[in-house]
């Protein structure tokens, strides 16, 4: 069986994501607010909300005693951590199951793993997972740097161990822009992961970002839900997501499928997980693994009809998948953007302000993903994802025809509240990614709208 | 080629519905409105608005005079009608055609027949289509009336020719009821459609009403897009609409649809029909036709994948069908809700009022479809329909709780606002209904909640 209560240890839409699967399976929740948080919509939808410290995430959605004690005292039996927060942290799953609650997600030591993303790209190399020229061990100094240089050649790009998900990173170009580039990059990763160890692979510069879906049980069953394009982006912060990729030739996509399947069973994965590559025509290489949900998660259920959030759920109960391989059916196309709360004008800044107006659209096949609503204040501090808005098509020229038509209805406003709307309307009717032929460069230099 | 403008000749969530696929279909539209619906979301998202009268409906939705001069000055090509209205009204397809504008809907002459209920029931039993025992013309004297209730015995149900979709009928159980009844339902008939000719059926007391979709093209292609089980029912009003019906055997649903097939074919139907049966165990009949989109057309929608609104278009414009029959793919179980403004106190009266809160439900496979929003006025002259909740699911018992998740997320508030929200999650709730087992008596007797 699985659970009666489950706590969700995060905010957000996500939370609200997490809450709306529960409250079908018969599931109780526990939502932990901070005061920023006191009015959300998932403290509003969940049976019980507690509330965890003040606004600052480092005091509450981050800080692990007061969410184990709110998880205790309202008798769950699982914690949910949704997406960034706490949901990586291999110490907060043991801290978990050191107080009998069920972590919904892999088990601490693979988690481990997989955060060190230097050890995971050398053991899904070991895996027989192609990965890109660079170094299998953490590079200790400036020499080893050097070496490593002029073995795989130029550009590079430096990426923290403990870092991921786009953070924590430094693209090189020339010779002299290594040294400092490699001293930075360590100094951000101990000041931000507390940990500065960093490694080197070849940068590509025109790639497609390109992600499986993959579900493991308890039991040893591995599947994946094919993939996502998520080649749109902006600072290495994705905007656009899709799924199938366009244009992907079949023997690849097949490559990657079993790529993924063979990696989460080389390392004991269970639960839901990413597996991110760099595709560039036929090539492809690993990045790393996602041991959670993903926030592009939408565009993988439209297309398979399968609710992400219940298979996390019943793997972390015990359960065996609820569908095999053969049983997965995909069926048309699905893309999703990401409406931030941020000001083109002033590139790109979070800007937080009171919602005066917000109508999301509706209709046929858009779905939409949001924890606002109309007179909610966009808090200073979190993330300035505001609504998700992902739509299916049979195909994927009608989903971009809808998702123009989902982005123009929507209506946001409020003093001092700007949104990347235009800009996702902007993508969605650019040549070269309506014709399925951009790369994660499409948005390099384009200027603030 | 299709259109380049469509007038939308209706208001409310509809004329947003037909809006969002022109737009995706590269269409212009142009809405009309009255005064009542100036500040109306269609209005709002309607490339053009025209005021065509008043708030009631006589001076402007249903003036086609106004109608046809907004489509001339707007420099549409096509009209498309909606449901009620002037929907299914042969005069107005004719004046559209008079004025070289395409009325999207059957050619006027099918839609005059099947427009006449004892017509079409007489046509339907000359395509070899199952009726029920009763007249085959309409009935002119109580002499007729009488001796047809001796031959087919009670129960019957006494019928307006004009009427349909729920209005102008009465249900007889004893003989002294007989007279007075077709009496009163004549009288009706003739002050509301203006012509009094009724005709007799045998009542079935607990059937289940299933309707069939069919789409068919001025090509001869005539396809079915499966059916629609809407037996949940309050004084004929449909309260809860699903795709798949519910235990319903795979031979008798066959036999629906091929006799929704003939039924298209022999009247030369084209455009998106509904053919609606009564089913009680195997046994099927048929009861009229609607030669318009439905209501209901989203759970069909959700279940084929197909936009019934771009269909219409497609064949308005003499397409082809974009699928053929062997192309449709059925997936999962749909359901709808209508959340009507209505008090469920004063016996479900409609509630006019200001919407203070309006924050509809989201997330995984949940479709709202609605004109309503935040401060939006509902209007005392029109209909009470305030959103439809549709959601899908793999199966039908997953649909149900998700349907219950939705509900219970719909804020909707506001001085005097009033819904039938509770009425509905009680029905989803409902332990026959959910085991599929219910009829059309499902609600009979239910005291107001």
């Amino acid at each position: 069986m699985t659970f009666d209560t489950v706590l969700v240890a995060n905010r957000g839409e996500i939370a609200l994501r997490v809450v709306r699967t529960c409250r079908e399976m018969g599931i109780r929740t526990v939502a932990v607010y901070s005061t920023a948080d006191q009015d959300s919509a998932a403290v509003r939808a969940a049976d019980e909300a507690v509330h965890i410290g003040p606004g600052p995430a480092k005091q509450s959605y981050l800080y692990p005693p007061a969410i184990i004690e709110a998880a205790l005292l309202a008798g769950a039996q699982a914690v949910h951590p949704g997406y960034g927060f706490l949901s990586e942290d291999p110490d907060f799953a043991e801290i978990c199951a050191k107080n009998d609650l069920v972590f919904i997600g892999p088990r601490p030591e693979v988690m481990a793993k997989l955060g060190d993303k230097a050890l995971a790209r050398s053991l899904m190399a070991d895996a027989g997972l192609p990965v890109l020229p660079g170094t299998r061990e953490p590079v200790g100094t400036a020499q080893e740097v050097s070496a490593t240089v002029e073995r795989i050649g130029l550009p590079v790009i430096i990426k923290a161990s403990a870092g991921g998900g786009g953070r924590g990173m430094a693209v090189v170009r020339t010779m002299e822009e290594l040294l400092p580039a490699y001293r930075s990059v360590r100094a951000a990763a101990r000041a931000v992961f507390g940990d500065d160890r960093v490694y080197l692979e070849r940068y590509v510069e025109r790639a497609r970002h390109i992600e499986v879906q993959v579900l493991a049980d308890e039991h040893g069953n591995v599947l994946h839900l094919g993939e996502r394009d998520c080649s749109v982006q902006r600072r290495h912060q994705k905007l656009v997501e899709e799924s199938p990729a366009p244009r992907l030739d079949p023997a690849t996509s097949r490559e990657l499928y079993a790529a993924a399947v063979r990696g989460a069973e080389a390392v004991g994965f269970t639960g839901a997980g990413t597996f991110e590559f760099l595709v560039d025509g036929r090539d492809i290489a690993f990045l790393e693994v996602n041991s959670r949900i993903q926030v592009e998660h939408p565009v993988t259920e439209l297309v398979t009809g399968i609710d992400l959030i219940r298979e996390q759920i019943r793997i972390a109960a015990g359960e065996p998948l609820s569908l095999r391989q053969e049983d997965v059916r995909f069926s048309g196309a699905a893309v999703e953007c990401r409406v931030n709360a941020e000001d083109p004008s002033r590139d790109f800044a979070p800007c937080p302000g009171r919602l005066a107006e917000f109508v999301p659209p509706g209709g046929p096949f858009v779905r939409v993903d949001t924890h606002a609503f109309p007179g909610w204040e966009i808090s200073p501090y979190y993330d300035s994802l505001l609504a998700k808005v992902v739509v299916w098509a049979p195909d994927r020229e009608q989903a971009l025809a809808r998702m123009d038509r989902a982005l123009r209805e929507f209506r946001i406003g409020g003093p001092n509240v700007h949104t990347t709307k235009e800009l996702l309307r902007e993508v969605v009717a650019d040549p070269v990614f309506a014709a399925g032929r951009h790369t994660t460069a499409l948005l390099d230099g384009r200027p603030a709208t």
